[in-house]
């Protein structure tokens, strides 16, 4: 019999856990909307607890080292920006298709809190080890836009003579947005990564 | 009578000028590569000195603290692209020309050294009173390129729906090459910046 046929105050194992997970979400959520806000070099992982009302070995109990907890929030970031590829990637229809619905997404992840820490915060923050597998995590995401810009140009949905330079030029224009964009302002991250998609994708249209 | 008649081995008012000069200038070009390839936070200005085989208090004397360092740097990249701006608004022809003129200026400047800090650190970086002097410099900036896409938009050499929007998407485009790009990379910056520029120009140019 798995569970007691009374009221417990004790929790099972799967209940500990889900707890433990809405634990360490708020503690990232709090600190990548500092690390986004004032920098991550003037954060301490005692800002992040004071803002919190916990202390800071309860972040360490959850999370780990302050290099840690940069390396998971930008790893959540990185993981939402390979989610929008692999569902990019699924869809039917021309490249050029795929190609804008990735590149909608994409900027709206790097608009969102954990994209934002992506583009804000450089990679020399981490140490070396953590710096070295969000590298390999990075080029995943660069490898999968160089992939829909190529497909749109082989597939002819798109008129493009430098693949790379293009997909450096498109990636730039929307992480960019990460640096300007204020997430109170008067239009919705959806909304100007859709407007900005629109004004790349003008310039590599078929011209008929 | 201002020099003396016979060689002196004192340095006259001019040339002290000159060698404390060409001193600050050897200072920041060593800091700012270390603050670009190392990233700010992690270089101290005891590496900076190493560097040059001189004492860290020399820093001090000719250019103050880690934070001015910083700034003058940052001041230096901002100085040339201003440059860039006034250099463009001075031509004739079309909006859509002087545009282009700028943008791979921008793009040049912005692979170089000093350019590149601009980009790299963010300004998170800074004291609050030099962020403050930055973000004023940076503005002005951020208004030349907005004049210019929008004098391309009134004069019609451009077709633009949304200034503001395409504004960031091409600084951003642009801006972008400063964290991919490598000095010793197969193309010059120069090249890079005209054909992103391309890329950029062919998504406004007035479909006939």
């Amino acid at each position: 019999m798995d569970r007691p046929a009374t009221p417990t105050p004790f929790r099972n194992a799967t209940e500990r856990e889900q707890e433990r997970a809405t634990k360490r979400d708020a503690v990232l959520r709090a600190a990548v909307r500092m690390f986004n806000q004032r920098g991550y070099h003037t954060t301490s992982l005692d800002d992040v607890a004071a803002s919190l009302g916990i202390s800071k070995p309860l972040i360490y109990h959850y999370l780990g080292t302050k290099d840690q907890v940069l390396f998971e929030c930008l790893r959540r970031g990185l993981d939402r920006l390979r989610q929008a590829a692999v569902e990019a990637a699924g869809l039917p229809g021309p490249g050029l298709e795929r190609l804008k619905v990735f590149l909608r997404r994409y900027g709206e992840v790097i608009m969102d809190d954990f994209g934002r820490c992506v583009i804000r915060t450089g990679d020399e923050a981490l140490a070396p080890e953590s710096r070295a597998r969000f590298r390999a995590l990075k080029r995943e995401i660069d490898q999968a836009l160089r992939r829909f810009v190529q497909e749109a140009a082989d597939d002819g949905s798109a008129s493009i003579s430098d693949v790379k330079l293009t997909s450096f030029a498109f990636v730039g224009a929307l992480s960019w947005s990460a640096r300007w964009q204020e997430p109170e302002g008067a239009l919705a991250a959806s909304e100007i990564a859709a407007r900005i998609v629109d004004i790349l994708i003008r310039g590599i249209e078929p011209q008929v």
